[in-house]
């Protein structure tokens, strides 16, 4: 046999994903050679603190504090960027693509922002670009979507993005928990930072869903196209009705292909039961297609997490040897030919519930009733829970709406004296 | 803009499959040019009845009943084999092979048994043989395993194979059916075969489990190594006793990489409801992995049918596509670079759920609990469920148990008089 050909790589940051991708390949390191033919081997981490890095791996030497002894270090071909947020990683990516390295991601604030730059740069350089690990953590996606669904026109796709917040309505779901409750438990088991903002608003699913979308609909969403809404106004109450209902509460990430343009958004939304989404529980995520040829498919796991992170993050970084091997990096770049325009979210169609406290005396009803209609939403149902002294609590369901005139409606019904208070309104699947 | 590339593929067979072929082929010609580089264009289809076959096609001049047509026609770069079976698949495949054509198939009874020689023809030309769609048609699993997963050991798979069992048993457990009522409907309604013995005595589903436990475990499984069993005698009542235990009765393919060996096989087991695997219904499949460093992850969609099994199969033409386009043909082979024993079923541990009817008077129970105790199996739990005149019908869930020790209990326990009847035996995940 030959000699044994070895791919040098560089890593850029050394934080929960960093060590994960360090011991993954580490438990890798008998496998390579038979797997893909070649050697890698983890030649510089650049960290910006030497001594805590060189304590978590075997060789210290490896650690380094300067950029450009990964950017100008010929002999690496492969730079992982796991640092995290826009800057410096973007200049460091661009940097590293310029000057002929491969590149491998686990980054979905840059990607889902930048992506398109990224990827012409790539293209440009011939090399590279894999960012699998930037949506859904460990669980297959961006390959299965850009390769063993090309033939589908995908039309939708929904999911559960977050594990913290799917953590959170699990366990308001399941204890019957308040929101805040739910968050310090997350908080207190590590599944929620100390600032939430990232997860419970919604943000951190809205950069994945502009990532996915991306590649199953062929044409770019960044996040800013993205309408995020987070949880923290789901109640237990909202939570129970659903339940009475036949509904969970989830936080969802949907976006759809319409004629009219590209819909993404996300936020809390009751489905059936019955759904398989309905069903994935505590932190893990799930992501449902739907294609022209494939019909429904999902995929299921961990969304984060050290270890399934770098196993997408190194499964990347496999690829890429491969392609090395065959002299084909850039082989599938972006994939993003069509330009379709974005829906504005007002004219999304919606299902609504909507729950309220209202006067409870004669003629009240009636008077919701007409702004909901006056407003081009019509109702499905309307349902009195229970009187609390002079107000009754009222659940409205209604049918497909454009947002807007549900919008509409709502700022009306929020400055009419019989209304105490517009407890909550959460869309329906 | 260069001249516009084309590539121009074969096709063996136009039955369900190779129709759903033809029909995303045509929905997708005008994407694949920007999504590929290149447009496909199907040259020649190869039948069994010519005139039948011009009526489904819009050139009736692209069917033919010669294989040569195909085989010596140096234009054809990619050859698609959806006529299943063994022969004259298997000769077809090396011969296009041999003849410097990549293969797609949706074949798994070839797969399952010949997967090995395939490949190694397909490394002896420098050729892609790609068969995404010969586990769970639609569902994206080979490729995930081989590339996004790459980075782990894959320690288990477990999965519905079968969306003709998994609809029968949805009915069986939904509906109280029986399982002669359940096949007929299935029958009926088009999914269950005249005869059915492939579907429900699991052996589609054995044929599976090979093919995906060599990818994952990255050791040669052939369909001859995978222990199957069948549904044929679940009854309701076994599905009845199993909801009592909050347990659903599924027929899962399960295969293991242990120190001791490769374990591989499908039977029909008790899993709790609240497994993801549990909720799969009707005649979708699933199918769940255990990595070390991805967890768990699990893969739902449809099994099965013209276009979700088309989908996979094109899916796999565009990555022959760009790899022709980049030269690479051949970069991802088998992957089985190890070569681990296969364990005897007796070896194996499992759980089970025995069912039967026994003589309804004292030291009865303590005769069969001697010969489980006898034979080492332990018993976890002992049931009486009801009595019918003389006899008493007992329910036993023992703990893991190797099999080859189950089965001699089982054998003396048939023998002996105050048994009337041994009912049921089934594993319990």
């Amino acid at each position: 046999m030959a000699e044994e050909r070895v791919i040098k790589i560089g890593m850029l940051g050394l934080g929960t994903v960093g060590t994960g991708v360090y011991k993954v390949l580490k438990s890798q390191q008998e496998e390579m050679l038979p797997k893909l033919g070649a050697r890698v081997e983890l030649k510089k981490i650049l960290v910006r603190n030497v001594e805590k890095a060189a304590a978590k791996v075997d060789d210290p030497s490896i650690v380094t504090m300067n950029f450009e002894d990964i950017a100008n270090d010929p002999e690496i071909e492969i730079v992982v960027e796991v640092m995290g947020g826009k800057q410096p990683a973007m200049n460091y990516i661009l940097a590293c693509l310029d000057a002929g390295k491969n590149v491998v991601t686990a980054n979905k604030d840059l990607v889902a922002s930048e992506g398109k730059k990224i990827l012409a740069a790539a293209k440009r350089n011939g090399k590279d670009f894999l960012y699998e690990a930037s949506v859904a953590g460990g669980i297959p996606i961006i390959r299965p979507v850009k390769q063993c669904l090309a033939a589908n026109h995908i039309t939708e796709l929904m999911g559960i993005f977050n594990g913290t917040t799917n953590f959170i309505l699990t366990k308001m779901s399941q204890e019957g928990m308040e929101f805040g409750d739910a968050l310090r438990l997350a908080q207190d088991m590590g599944y929620a930072e100390a600032d939430p903002t990232a997860d419970v608003e919604g943000l951190d699913a809205g950069r994945k869903v502009a990532i996915l979308a991306s590649a199953a609909f062929n044409s770019r969403v960044t996040f800013e196209d993205v309408y995020t809404e987070g949880i923290t106004k789901i109640t237990a109450t909202d939570i129970q009705y659903a339940k009475e209902m036949g509904c969970t509460i989830k936080l969802l990430g949907v976006a759809k292909d319409t004629p009219e343009g590209i819909e993404a958004r996300v936020h809390p939304m009751l489905i059936d039961s019955n759904h398989p989404l309905a069903t994935v529980n505590d932190s893990y995520n799930a992501v449902f297609l739907t294609g022209d040829a494939v019909q429904d498919t999902m995929f299921y796991g961990r969304g984060a997490g050290e270890l399934p992170t770098a196993s997408a993050v190194v499964g990347d970084i496999f690829d890429v040897v491969r392609n090395i091997l065959w002299n084909c990096c850039g082989r599938i770049g972006c994939t993003c030919y069509r330009e379709c325009p974005i829906k504005r979210v007002g004219e999304i169609k919606s299902k609504y519930f909507v729950r309220m406290q209202i006067e409870n005396r004669y003629g009240t009803l009636a008077s919701v009733a007409s702004v909901f209609g006056n407003n081009k939403v019509s109702i499905a149902q309307m349902l009195q829970k229970r009187v609390n002294g002079k107000y009754a609590e009222i659940v409205v369901i209604t049918d497909e709406v454009k947002e807007r005139h549900f919008e509409d409606a709502m700022q009306i019904l929020g400055g009419m004296s019989m209304i105490q208070e517009i407890s909550s309104t959460i869309r329906v699947y």
